[in-house]
């Protein structure tokens, strides 16, 4: 294909910096240029404004290592909160996930990924060591045993990453517990996968009219 | 739905912005907002300031209205181009379409668009006055009539657009012509619609072996 040819330097940065995000191709990036051209210039300077200032100023919490405004985010500073049962996931997303569910009040540890040797991501790219001190710390702080919920992605990158940590917690007096997996809310057994449907037999519960 | 809880006003605000794009949702904009959190600095910076330097520095050609970095784009102050040749065209889209097939030595007029009720846009939202302006300035000028190139869209907008222009154009000494239309490259005859065909077969020309 021929290089395209821009009428302008301007609008041909703007498009090659726009494709350079994940899931944007030429054709969008250059439907975006030309919809910011057709905006006003304040619109424009916010958007900048806030990429940048999303980039440069945003924190990680030093307790859970999650997106922050301050060096502890609102979840582990908030004293309602138990502080005794932390939930692992893999991302942020995964933290407002479950936020959004308003059903957990204890506080999280974001690994920032999963184990995933094709990634050339091991367990030292994650912040798990940081997550075995926390719990140390527990252990040796209170009576009753701390619990973590490994709240992992069901693929076999979570579920190794899931059992690395297990092994690495087995010799501490903690619950670890995991996720229910079975049939969503909603969910036809007859279109559900023969995995899912395997677990939710064998994970099965006692009926609670 | 309940509102997203963010752990970050920085975030919100980036994902916020991220999502007032045409096309861009919020599970989009989350995910390119964490994606610019774990670009280096310089990159979310070099983004932000080519978007903004396109909105405010970028002009438009006085001459045919596409998006210049100068007064008159590259273009229209090409000597080696067709000036008595006008192809009008919706958008600076379409002029970069057209420059691509390197088929085409004549200049553009960029009309920002096309006459649409609909959506609220008329004639005058165009530069189609401009355009006459040109035209007649051409036809003063010189000893052959200049040709006007109809490059419309082939919807109804396109179609309506292309003969308003034409009627304040028939009482001048000028060549109109339109984009040919019909059957695309490779395209088969079985899977094109009844009205591509229909205007292959009205607008059949002398076969070249």
């Amino acid at each position: 294909m021929l290089k395209d040819r821009y009428p302008s330097r301007l609008l041909e940065d703007a498009v090659e910096a726009i494709g350079t995000l994940p899931g944007v191709g030429r054709r969008s990036a250059m439907r975006l240029a030309l919809h910011l051209l057709r905006q006003p210039s304040d619109n424009v300077h916010h958007l900048a404004q806030s990429l940048v200032a999303l980039r440069d100023q945003v924190k990680y919490c030093s307790c859970c290592m999650n997106i922050s405004d301050d060096d502890i985010c609102s979840i582990c500073s908030d004293a309602r909160r138990d502080h005794r049962t932390i939930c692992v996931v893999e991302t942020v997303r995964d933290v407002m996930s479950i936020e959004n569910t308003g059903q957990y009040g204890g506080v999280y540890h974001v690994l920032g990924g999963s184990i995933s040797p094709i990634d050339g991501i091991g367990p030292g790219d994650l912040t798990i060591s940081k997550l075995i001190a926390r719990v140390q710390e527990l252990c040796a702080d209170g009576d009753s045993a701390p619990e973590v919920i490994m709240a992992l992605g069901g693929d076999i990158e979570g579920e190794t990453t899931a059992f690395y940590i297990y092994r690495q917690l087995a010799p501490l007096n903690v619950n670890v517990t995991t996720l229910a997996r079975g049939l969503g809310f909603g969910d036809d057994l007859e279109y559900a996968d023969e995995v899912t449907l395997g677990r939710s037999l064998t994970g099965r519960q006692p009926f609670k009219p």
